[in-house]
């Protein structure tokens, strides 16, 4: 009898290797062995007689890709959070199963957020850049010399308020934080979700906005943490910062389409709000030397980097083979996307 | 009858300046109305006659400075948690008072070291320089892209576990730090200050190191936090470097000298340790843009903001005025320095 032939776009990392290593004996993997994404071509010429693909956010999964494997194709599995590299009505309609791995990296989107609203409110791009530039011995020493606004007291506004957002708020609350407020897709409603207690265990009020205009208005760190749909896209943009506080940071750790980029530049340069720390952002990676965000000194960008720890991607691969083989057997996935 | 006068080396901040103004009836104010220091000359005209002196970091305190003053001084009110600057024997002999501002910056401060200790766990000076180049588009993603250390699971190791350090470790704790250790003065010692009861309702060990070898080999994370001294100079160094894990960072929050900046390079260098995060440096402000550390991209160097919020500074102002002004009384100054 023929192996089950699974195709694997990338080289993994050790243990997930290893899981899939000791199913040799009954699979046919072909696999990918650099670090550099695999050509298109190579992925859809070997797909074909694929039962399952373990591919990357960087592979699209469309049509012509399932089209070149065949109707024997059982499983997607995608080494990501996000889908929108999958075409989720192409897998429906064949009746290919899709996994993911959603979860595994709320720790370190959360770690990230705390870190660019510290950044964000401390002037850190901008000190960074001028003591790199030799400038800190012509720097003299006032009070107000590099201050920016302290985290105490501060009301946090999140966009969108599921896991990570959560986990980002349980972070903060030790910093002396004085109020939450956050919007979903059902303003004034309390979301239903209460992934860690705190909502439950309260010390604070954490409430939902009536309105994006009150989180804009009253928010002096605002966390974009909603997905990206049609209608979350410039979700924030030139009205929004209008209302926000002079002193307010903006920290974008979802998706870069949501911030209207030209819109929160221009309130950077008008010093509307104080500060912007970002992990994505429109058109992202072709982000090139001499874009106008990086001319904000109170704009920090960082690449994309929200789940980038070494123990999140052994797990997200892991879960990746997991799923992988569980979508050969008809078993149950870790995360598996309805379709 | 004459006024008293007093002096002050800089303009003040609002509300600072307004307690000071209000007495401007039975007070001489001579105050330097520029944001850059005031010449050392112009101190020492001005002092003549001066019963208290409101100083910055910037502004030595010493035998000719009090010489200049003359007998009727009775208090320096220094806007600063250190005292470097001030020479303590001088001020005792001629039994003049101390004031300064150790406590209010507690918050600011381990605000800071949360951040740094991110940022060197997640190369974010890295990947803010690749960014800035016009890099991002040539990164091929790939899982280990820009991975570093996940903070969750960590053993941090508090070189020094006074206020700030305690203060840092309450908000380390959400992101499931796993143990603490800390070295004092008295290695195997429990602290004697609880200053935030985290010992007492301790949810993880926290306990003390036996020796500062013990520190350097279990933590992942060393936060440098131990006021200097001739005993603290260097302690840092080559030696503590090379016992440390190669996936450990360390943040200096304190003073500069603790840490041996060559020893730091040449781990740094060597892939010894995975990154540094300092907000203080040897011989700082005087760091040029060939200095080595800033050509290591694991290495994270802030112009000593740790106490750089407006929130803080208004503080230290406003509580320097005080400590001024109650030392022209003879009343208490809120901190008052031992001599």
């Amino acid at each position: 009898m023929a192996k089950t032939k699974v195709v694997v776009t990338r080289q993994l990392i050790d243990e997930a290797q290893r899981i899939l290593d000791v199913k040799k004996e009954d699979l046919e993997v072909v696999q990918w062995q650099s670090e550099k994404p695999c050509p298109r071509s190579w992925l859809l010429e070997n797909a074909k007689g694929a039962s399952g693909i373990l591919v990357m956010l960087t592979d699209k999964v469309d049509e012509e890709l399932l089209e070149a494997a065949g109707s024997q194709l059982k499983a997607i599995a995608s080494f990501s959070v996000g889908t929108d590299h999958v075409d989720r009505n192409a897998l429906k309609k064949r009746n290919v199963r899709l996994g993911y791995t959603p979860t595994c990296l709320t720790d370190a989107v959360a770690d990230l957020t705390v870190m660019l609203i510290l950044m964000a409110q401390r002037r850190v791009g901008e000190s960074m850049t001028k003591v790199a530039k030799g400038e800190w011995p012509q720097m003299p020493w006032h009070p107000l010399l590099m201050t920016g606004p302290q985290i105490r007291g501060s009301t946090i506004g999140f966009l969108g308020f599921g896991r990570i957002a959560q986990a980002s708020l349980q972070r903060l609350l030790p910093f002396g934080i004085k109020k939450v407020i956050y919007l979903t897709s059902k303003p004034g409603k309390p979301v239903k979700e209460d992934h860690f207690g705190l909502i439950t265990n309260a010390t604070i009020p954490i409430e939902p906005a009536g309105s994006i205009d009150q989180l804009a208005k009253e928010s002096d760190v605002v966390v974009v943490g909603c997905a990206l749909t049609p209608d979350t896209k410039h979700l924030v943009s030139t009205d929004f910062f209008a209302k926000m506080k002079k002193l307010a940071v903006i920290v974008n750790i979802a998706r870069g389409p949501i911030i209207d980029t030209d819109a929160l530049v221009k309130a950077l340069d008008q010093e509307q709000i104080f500060g912007a720390g970002l992990d994505v952002i429109e058109n992202e990676p072709n982000i090139e030397a001499d874009h106008p965000i990086l001319k904000q000194p109170r704009a920090v960008l960082v690449p994309h980097i929200g789940s980038a720890t070494i123990e999140t991607r052994e797990q997200m691969a892991t879960e990746s083979v997991k799923n992988l083989l569980a979508g050969l057997t008809g078993e149950q996935m870790i995360n598996e996307l309805e379709l």
